[in-house]
């Protein structure tokens, strides 16, 4: 391994594309060496995102453009759906980091259900790792092919996983009602994501049948060691970023909420990005914007047998490219806060 | 009855207050005679509210150089706790409309629970009557004194009233995830209302103690004919105007979710200010703003046996003084519409 | 005349279009008859803009589909430059009122050269009246087609006709520097404006080159009697609805910023729409927010000779959709006011 | 020196004393060794800032409390008027770099004049350096006190400063519209601040009267070597971060605005903070933000004989708190960029 690995992000005009940029501007380890954006090729990646003008970026370049030998990691940074043909193409010494959703249901009829078309490269599927670093860090530092969790996903399993485990909650009776701000939806042109059709409201979409809904049951029901299935209400905010879950569980017997609290601090006691809150403090996506952390907390409900479970974080940082940084630091043997150590940026 | 009934509007110099005015400056039956302000009396209202400025209105006054013989309607518009006495030292011939939570609690002791004091006016808390319009308009009809309820708890009970009094959902399986702008905390100064600390961010408050709890519970027990109670938990949004109510509920045996769209349906078919929605259509708050409007939608959730209910409204107009202005309409037999017909403003 | 004009809205789905309806459904003596989006043709009215639901509304039909015998008056909200041919298709008894751009340059040529193509309806720009209220109300009466001011140019006419007009300020010395909000850009999918381009910034556009700055230099050099050239540079604020124009100018010899304000206020005394603001006082977009009102306020500049004059009002209501009801009012003998007075919408 | 600087931050609870921490936590060469905050000693950094929790920082404590032996740097972010008599007290071996007002302006008479009241510290005054580190790197790398330079007047001078030493523009016809975030006005608790009274909106304030202009005419009449008064017109925009200030400019005989551009180009070449951008691009304070870049443009105006200069940056970072890092880095001889290095966070 050189000093610094190099790097490929590929996606680079959208918002998460663009985030993997930023951090790795920061990363003592990296250099981004190309950066690809087909409809864009030609173009300085300032002319597509201006903050990231004037850092002796690479310009744009189509995909056929780059010269593979000298790259070690592909960041993919693609919509859903266009993925699987583009990795299934990349050299095999090439490390991918996937943040599509393209890999991350590990049964292929799953996705075919929810995503409309046949898994175009289960193979692939296979050798991929569900990149969930504090849930699945010694198999991501072997992988060759990391699915980065959905922003969602993330939000809900960091604090749902170690509670079903220890037999805590009651699996079957969660309800989560999430928050997300805008940039959840991409930079792809859609009437609704106008700024007039956001600022100034709040609505759910996705009632019932959001593909998140199948990623985190693949968790849960894993933690479970049985189906699970989950009510889950994704809801947008008129904010650039930021999630928040607001999680609704029933106890196990004899169980109670500062129980819950205290499985969790412990789980996460040693994580440099998860913090469980005291009791009493509420996470606020505002204080974790722009880093890499996920706060937790758990307070009782005034139901008896009821606890409510809040977890906020940055979707395009730990709910996205944030991780998928923490990831390659795990492939690669950095440590694992490198080039992601910086702290949230408020107000 | 005067061709125009002559309104005094007590606290003018709050939000809600200033909502009052405005709806009633477009009402064709009523005429502000008082705004009463104590700190800021002696000045105009334009200059505590600009956009009221060139109207006409009444300079500010204290609440004692009122002539009350030229009145015969109230809208108390104070904080809460200080309405108590003040409506006590009010003439008896004048109809108070009260928008704090000072006599929304029948049971003095559930107030003095909740509010930390006891009830300084426990007589006139027996002759209160609950304003939430579409479900007492006849018990308003003949009031002296209504308590308009909370903005959350006319989004919930709005819905939830009449799934509970049909036996069609589960009163003790009820989760409500709450979500309003930022009017909804008064025009009062706290450092966590400042505009940096709200903006791009949400964050859940007063978890699993909110005040508004045991109103909601107050109506949903009395729809149960037994106490009913409920997870609530409230969210501030960066938005100043709206609540939306995420409401999931578990269906009664043999229930499904259009049966709760059906009987919702039913019920407020010839109201006009309660809109039931399509199948699939989700209601947002910004396409309620400005309007007496409440829209209710209810969704097949896809854990079995459970549902989805979301309503929407403008905490400032139905949650609060449209709300106040239609039961003034009720209990002075003006067209129950009068002053509240403007459409939604959008964008 | 009937008792309520019948009307078609040309342009449903935009912004402009829904406000038209907004104001229309408030309306005592005007009734709309046909509700036209080519794109949309077949649909209700909610299922393009939610908030327009239950009132009755006709449903989405394309152009051709009109019966225009039943018709008195259109309101065409389509994007510039596809107006011409739209209303010179329209037959000769209905009374036009255009919110586009297309007739307001009375010169063709500088027509030709800011929207880059030829006229194509230079006989119909002829009898076009621009319809600034205020400024042209005798001409407006017997229109058969108005061109409704620009958002901008209204925004900065109202202050500076007058102005100019009574030799008070220096006509080549004017610098304007407005802001708006992002309803001004229409509802067209730009990357520009989706809520993450726009939220949480500001920046200036179209500098130098606004399409605005002729319409405006085209009033004010009327008004001056010889050719007027403007400094106007426009800025994109992340809010719904607004205009703000900060215009910086230079006094005639003798005049000082008391006397801007006095020529003004006097101008204005009589309007219903126009508010003049005390010595002090300064106007903000969000106190006349829905409303049909511009604000003006003047203040010595601490540079000697020099004045500051501001000037706010929606952009979607007396920046366009409100000003053409007014006009159509003016042009059917109807309340100047009628359906235009409602107050501002605060918070 | 030791290997890291020892800090304290006084006046940790406002948003300029949390920005300083929160770039100070990714400096490599400073530590933080006490934070002061008077009414909040005794408490968490976490209970005042949850975003800071978590990162081992001390306790806030009150000012007397602080043992002066072990730092070396004191940033002072409290209030203006309050700061004159707390550095007065300060060990003389302590190096201090003001965020308040107090020491700006050289001329005790225009303090006096514009702040109310008399310079309780004239002596200290009289060896305070100004501190816009871009034109005054010398005296900053040797000085005890440097005043950090106002938000405004950072985003002003930067831009000017050149022009006018160049002969390139009229001193005397500048014309400056300047656009803030609500941080701007810090974390105190006022009415007009409350998110409600921002949101959705945009004012003027200050209007000729802003105690920034006094500020930026020291500069200004430095470089023209002559007293230059300008016309600076502040206003509130609702976003947290971010300052463009819109600078409308005569130029002077014989040059154009590529002179002004190709001036200050040169003049910034070798910074690392500030960029001066290719023509035809407009800077956006949302592509700055979190950065302590400063990002400037210029345009030639469609009014023969006059140019637009934009600047753009990031109010709390190089207004503010990056620019007393950048500063301190001066003072101490570290690479100028230390702790400053980071991208913009986009969107």
């Amino acid at each position: 391994m050189a000093e610094r690995a190099k790097v490929a992000v590929i996606g680079a005009s959208g918002y998460t594309g663009a985030e993997v940029i930023r951090l790795l501007l920061g990363h003592p380890r990296a250099e981004i060496v190309a950066l690809v954006a087909g409809r864009r090729a030609g173009q300085a990646i300032g002319a597509v995102f201006p903050q990231l003008a004037g850092y002796g970026l690479p310009d744009l370049i189509a995909l056929e453009a780059i010269d593979w030998s000298g790259v070690e990691v592909a960041f993919c940074c693609l919509p859903h759906g266009t993925t699987q043909e583009v990795v299934l193409g990349l050299p095999e010494h090439i490390r991918v980091i996937d943040l599509s959703a393209d890999f991350r249901l590990r049964d292929v009829a799953t996705y075919a259900e929810w995503y409309g078309h046949a898994h175009r490269a289960p193979e692939l599927q296979r050798q991929a790792v569900y990149g969930l670093v504090e849930l699945a860090r010694g198999e991501i530092a072997g992988a060759r092919l990391v699915a980065v969790p959905g922003c969602y996903p993330t939000t809900c399993q960091l604090p749902l996983m170690p509670l079903i485990e220890a037999g805590a909650i009651v699996a079957d009776d969660i309800v989560i009602d999430a928050k997300s701000g805008a940039t959840g939806a991409g930079r792809a042109l859609k009437e609704a994501m106008l700024f007039a059709e956001v600022a100034e409201g709040v609505h759910a979409y996705g009632i019932g049948r959001h593909r998140h809904a199948p990623e985190i049951e693949q968790g849960l029901s894993t933690a479970a060691g049985r189906p699970v299935t989950v009510s889950f209400t994704p809801h947008l905010m008129p904010i650039n970023r930021g999630i928040l879950a607001s999680i609704y569980v029933r106890l196990s017997a004899g169980k109670a909420a500062d129980d819950l609290r205290r499985i969790l601090a412990e789980r996460y006691s040693r994580e440099p990005f998860v913090r469980v809150l005291d009791q009493g403090r509420a996470p606020a996506t505002r204080h974790v914007r722009g880093s890499n952390r996920c706060e937790i907390a758990v307070f009782a409900d005034r139901v008896a047998g009821r606890a409510i479970v809040l977890a906020a974080l940055d979707n395009l940082v730990k709910g996205a490219s944030g991780q998928a940084v923490q990831a390659m630091n795990v492939m690669l043997g950095f440590a694992e806060t490198a080039g992601l150590a910086a702290a949230p940026i408020f107000p």
